[in-house]
């Protein structure tokens, strides 16, 4: 399993980056992807559709390290000048690739457009280089291995570049340890970054393989458990007592492994349940069933979701009690407990959940900014969960929607494991 | 107006940053602004927290341009060494700095934490600099100015690191041209950014002061207008032959100036006009609502959202026909149409807006991926509006309901303004 790929570096190339129209999301991503192949990323560059500087960024890379990933300047356009000047960097001219060009007149023929020379051009690679074809564009990628150094070249758009970096770059970049790299993604509710660290702090230092890592996302943590391996089948074994230790520490905020998010989850165990939600929103204003509708497939299990921003249609749609209202004001868990039952009897679904709440700016009713109740009723029983939200900056009202609906997602999860 | 900076050049320092746990989202902005203030930025460059590297880099950086601005660094724990280093690069030593001392005990005070060594080191700063506040944080930026060389450091968050940039930098790059910036943003709807970029090329190529950038978003552009001036008060009449071309030439697509996005918009031209809004929504799933609440104070303008995803609550909710979904299908013309007064009616609210449409993945009903209609119902009108939303990738079920979405509030915009 030794490594050839001591140290890398990232550098994305693109005067539309360089002048801040486009953030560098694909250096995340393939950063990402370094520290779980196990690669030393030392820097990450941009620069401009600029051969001049282009070319002393290269000189500049290689003096460092010996893996230098590219990302962008592959389109057809004038100024995409990246793999001239890389050809030239490595005394190489440019030769047409039949392979690439046959695909690009399949594609051109195909949606009916017009091919100029430009696009041709885009068939022309490094005459010593392996051409990375890439599925969802026309632009391919290449890789030239010379000297002791590896050059990948992928295109700019992160939707060709990320699966061209899983498809093609992980095997060169892995190829002197015959490894396989096999992941879980493992998803948790309820506690923070840091309180997860400091129950698995000892797993994530020690464990080299598999590698335990986490991933904040707003209110959630992902960890990411990667095991290095022959063969895939010999993952397994070899995650499982990370597994189970991870489970006996934090199992009981462990909400889905490999799910994506606190909505997929939702919908993949009401599609297993066979059951029915249904949401009644007031501060979250549609974000619950924005979310949860996200996900495709979501209407075999979501059939109505209710934003009920004013009282009068808490009482005239909901059906929310016009004395508890007045009473106890709709910021209130007995208006969150009435939101909630009267979504699911007005959709007929198994599972209704309701969020009401004062997400700012301002008090409200004399309630204070990010004081929130999320309702949830089910055949069974009916809760209320109360929130309280802190944050006061600008985006504060953003931010407390976003955990709001996620309480909301965590409970209709809940839920349904009750049911 | 002589512009003493030449070329500069980003320097973001930060392990996280590096391994991609974060998106680099300073710099794309840093480089923005940068643009706007014409100065020439040749690269971006990504450092871990480590003192060896980021002294090569500075010393690299200042062998090719006289300014680097850094983000980063600058907190409290042990591997943010970002100020030291620097200070050791311009041959001075760190020294506590007493006012932003006495800010940061306020701080822990105020907020009842206990303040670390740790925390106190955030108080040291080169003894040769301008110390930048920060009223978003613990940590300092701060300026140097030597041999030539500007440094100018800021912190990491993005939400500190914004407004010190804009209050703090620009003035400092600005310095020796005693010029002000003032920007007008317009916004377009319906006009894709080559289109837009074809009618107002000469603009856009010619026009030095002021100048106009376009920045594309989702499905929309944003046009900037930046003047370049000695006193606020003289930017309108350079802006104003610009400003009387651009609604020349493409004035039917501008739905706002200064508004931020299409929800602020009709937020603001209902309140305006004292109307309420309402919708109604099956693929977008709450999507419009969502968007409609994120805009604070839409509680004055938007009372009601329903998402009916099946035919049962458009029926029973928005009292929609059976006889009309049985004979065109849910997603249809006729069915928008019905959808949009029925949300209308149940609110009570001026305006109805509706979407029904397939947005993946696969047919329904026979109708295709991307086929949606958003109708819109006022006193004096119901319209439909088509729309053949084309996407095939992993992304096009978000990007159509986006589209969708979009579409609706630019309706609820153009009936506002003729209500």
């Amino acid at each position: 399993m030794a490594q050839k790929v001591h140290s890398a570096e990232i550098l994305c190339i693109g005067t539309e980056l360089l002048m801040g129209d486009i953030v560098n999301t694909n250096a995340a991503y393939i950063a990402k992807e370094m520290a779980v192949l196990g690669i030393n990323l030392y820097y990450q560059s941009v620069v401009g559709d600029n051969p001049k500087r282009l070319k002393e960024s290269l000189e500049l890379a290689f003096s460092r390290v010996d893996t230098v990933i590219t990302t962008g300047g592959l389109g057809p356009t004038y100024d995409d000048l990246t793999k001239e000047t890389i050809a030239e960097y490595f005394g190489q001219t440019l030769q047409l690739h039949q392979p690439s060009y046959d695909r690009l007149c399949e594609y051109f023929a195909r949606t009916g457009r017009i091919m100029t020379d430009n696009n041709k051009k885009q068939a022309y690679m490094p005459e010593h280089c392996t051409v990375l074809e890439n599925p969802n564009g026309t632009a391919p990628g290449c890789c030239i291995e010379q000297d002791g150094k590896t050059l990948i070249m992928l295109p700019g758009p992160p939707r060709e570049m990320k699966p061209m970096f899983d498809h093609w770059a992980i095997p060169i970049l892995l190829k002197d340890s015959d490894a396989t790299l096999v992941s879980k993604n493992l998803y948790f509710f309820g506690i923070g970054e840091s309180a997860l660290e400091s129950r698995l702090k000892d797993l994530m230092v020690n464990s080299l393989n598999p590698t335990v890592a986490p991933y904040a996302k707003t209110g959630e943590v992902m960890l990411r458990v990667t095991a290095k391996v022959q063969k895939p089948e010999e993952a397994e074994a070899l995650m499982e007592p990370v597994l189970k230790r991870i489970n006996e520490e934090a199992g009981q905020y462990l909400y889905g492994i490999d799910v994506d998010n606190l909505q997929t989850a939702a919908v993949r165990i009401l599609k297993r349940k066979g059951l029915h939600a249904a949401a009644a929103e007031s501060c979250t204003g549609g974000l619950v069933a924005k979310r949860i509708t996200e996900v495709s497939g979501a209407s075999e299990v979501f059939e109505c979701g209710i934003t009920a921003y004013s009282n009068r249609i808490k009482q005239q749609v909901l059906h929310v009690n016009e004395l508890t209202l007045q009473r106890y004001g709709a910021v209130s868990k007995e208006i969150a407990a009435e939101m909630a039952e009267g979504v699911r009897r007005l959709s007929g679904a198994d599972i209704g959940v309701s969020v009401t709440g004062n997400a700012g700016p301002g008090a409200s009713e004399g309630k204070p900014v990010g004081l929130v109740y999320v309702g949830i009723s089910s055949k069974n029983y009916t809760n209320v969960i109360p929130l309280e939200i802190r944050r006061t900056d600008d985006d504060a009202r953003e931010y407390i929607r976003y955990i709001a609906s996620s309480n909301a997602l965590y409970q209709v999860i809940e839920a349904a494991k009750r049911a």
